[in-house]
């Protein structure tokens, strides 16, 4: 996940038009930039570099992927007739079964190029449960938004967190970090890699 | 400024007895380890390397501190007959001029080894204004706590700000960057150094 140096992982306002909030777009300037990123979402051209290493890398080993509703897009309540397909097409970058907690159930959504969208309504065990079993000994990647990433990290279940840190302050927004109510964890940092748009960590959890 | 992953500057439930509040003080261990920060407290021994070197640059070129009446102690409420004077003992190792902001009044504050309290009751500007001329051409250092940093923040008035991120969930407590009004600042990295304890940022402002 990408975070603005004051913690945030989308600005203000964030809305169906615009759901990376105000100014949130600039936090992924570095991924939209690389190489390997632009690929993923069907765009051509992008630099090569440590910027795009961190994201070929973050790529490898992934058997399953989990998001929340709101990430997953298509607004708030039932789906209705016609419903939401997600933001990324007919092929979306996941290539994994993809675990989506809602509150609403439908059927699953296969995509092409191996994206199969489960939703998934009794809460993040289960939904861990399901992932880690599709995912066949790989591992699981939390996608977001920040309100799932705090469900889990409240609950101790993320065993490693690879954020990318831009210097940029948003001034407000989504936090990714918050709502834990006082849970206190330590890191390991495992590796940093730091190029002028981000300072790109991995962090293994200690306790 | 020191700030855990999760942003804290201070655990929660700060108090006289426990100015960083709960899990607070391991924010600190990095540089409780390191010998110029030591030697600045009057306590012997401690390592050398980045850490260290950290430390030793960030006192360079410090004409004069602001910090709040929080990190100054001392509670809260006029001063009283025999008044708090600061956390340090009689050698405080800011050896400059230190602008404390506060609504009690008092006067002037002199200690050992260069360092002169002054309180400061007309506001920020005020303080910047007075520090800036102590300072006699160095940097002004902005001591802290979080609420201080964040009125100067909002204002636009920090030009630099050195941060150690420290590898660890606080999970609750005092946020460095909070109530910015959604005030937006994109910064510049001018330098970083990780160490397994911590990354020492400095970033410059670029608008």
């Amino acid at each position: 996940m990408t975070m603005s140096l004051d913690g945030y992982v989308a600005g203000p306002n964030q809305s169906v038009t615009n759901p990376l909030g105000e100014g949130g777009q600039a936090l992924h300037d570095w991924a939209f930039a690389v190489r390997t990123f632009r690929k993923m979402h069907g765009m051509e051209g992008g630099t090569t570099g440590p910027d795009d290493e961190i994201v070929a890398e973050s790529l490898q080993n992934i058997g399953a992927t989990i998001m929340g509703r709101h990430m997953f897009g298509g607004g708030q309540g039932p789906w209705g007739d016609n419903p939401w397909k997600g933001w990324w097409g007919d092929n979306p970058p996941f290539h994994t079964p993809v675990f989506v907690l809602t509150h609403h159930g439908r059927k699953p959504l296969e995509m092409e190029g191996g994206t199969t969208f489960h939703f998934v309504t009794e809460g993040i065990q289960v939904a861990l449960e399901r992932a880690k079993k599709a995912a066949g000994g790989k591992d699981v990647s939390l996608g977001g938004g920040a309100d799932v990433a705090q469900q889990y990290l409240t609950a101790g279940l993320i065993d490693e967190m690879e954020i990318h840190v831009v210097p940029l302050l948003l001034g407000d927004g989504a936090r990714l970090f918050d709502n834990m109510g006082g849970r206190q964890t330590s890191y390991e940092r495992v590796r940093v890699v730091n190029s002028p748009a981000a300072s790109h960590y991995k962090y293994r959890r200690k306790n």
